[in-house]
């Protein structure tokens, strides 16, 4: 087993199945040489579809509960990166997130949102590998009322 | 002709002219050795300018509407990338679409209007050149009230 | 003193201190070789503290008081670049710019507002190295309710 999936079992983190909404006509990682940029990510549950709860954070959708989010989006993107490369090992560095909050009139407290995957990226890379580029903004709407969405890039080894 | 010019007239595209919106303070597309950045575009009419109907997805502009609109700006991205490289056939892969939808309030099924950008590339280059990353995100506003934009990056040859 | 900081000179640009709105789970600016990432950067006071006004662009911040925030995250962007750089000279080309407009509903004068950071970059860079790719977007809540906020990448030198 691999470091970094030794790493994901230590914390108690499962990684869902990849996101499954049928067929698209895009890729959900989109690998260049030693790139790997990762499209527009929803929170899941361990089957792969749109995790609970929906709706607009500041509203419908507590902060913590937007947090809860964020961090499934970052498992979501774990769960999409091992399946592109095989073996998350394969990371050898993060680049960007962009963290795309479901935010009601008046919810600005959107990094404090995005924060939950950008802090389970760093716990299971490290402060190191896990470094990344960020922003964290409030969107009008995302797809299907989820609350928070992010893309991002990764560098990969052959 | 080449391969890409070829296609398009087999699927009856007629590129608009470049988007011309008077002196801007970037550019259309910005390359750095093997890569083209593309700056967001809007959907143009033959002559370049904003294409109609403007407004909200899910308002004044329908779905379908929309899905058009975004077809548009996909062909608005292929006149910039052939004003930038000469030829279309120096694309070699596309890397990340991003995908704005001017979205009405509780309007959220932006992906059904990105895909109309995200089909075209898919025809014009095929899935292996044409596979792509992507997002499809609902905006506040868009310049002009355009329904839709797309930015984005392609992999060149040089 | 170095090309640059002679030229922010000439220009009377004084550069903010870096943004500091407490420990972050991320980086200001994320380096992979040659490419320098950028996060999401809001208009700084000479202190790296959020700037004045804050509030929607079209409601509570003008038109004209978006263009001089727009100017003070370009701002922002080069103190972050100075401090992860060392010396702007190292900055060899300019690849993106994200413009993300804090909009009431309604503004959609989106570029006019985000001009004020592709001029400056212009300006301080010159039409060649400054040269950019950029979007300029109307995003419905931004953090901290700041009128504006960029990302963006640039090439560097070793």
């Amino acid at each position: 087993m691999g470091r970094i999936e030794t790493r994901l079992g230590e914390l108690g983190i499962v990684l869902p199945k990849p996101m499954d909404l049928g067929p698209l006509p895009f890729e959900l990682v989109r690998i260049h040489g030693d790139r790997a940029i990762l499209s527009g990510h929803l929170p899941l549950d361990a089957e792969g579809a749109l995790a609970q709860p929906l709706g607009k954070v500041g509203a419908e959708v507590s902060a913590e509960q937007g947090y809860q989010a964020a961090r499934l989006v970052g498992c979501a993107l774990l769960a999409s990166l091992k399946q592109a490369l095989g073996d998350l090992d394969r990371v050898a560095g993060w680049v960007r997130l962009f963290g795309m909050v479901n935010a009601a009139p008046g919810f600005n407290r959107l990094p404090a949102v995005v924060n939950g995957c950008s802090e389970l990226i760093l716990e299971v890379f490290g402060p190191e590998v896990g470094a990344h580029a960020r922003s964290a903004v409030g969107l009008a709407e995302l797809p299907f009322g989820a609350p928070v969405e992010l893309e991002g890039e990764a560098l990969i080894r052959p």
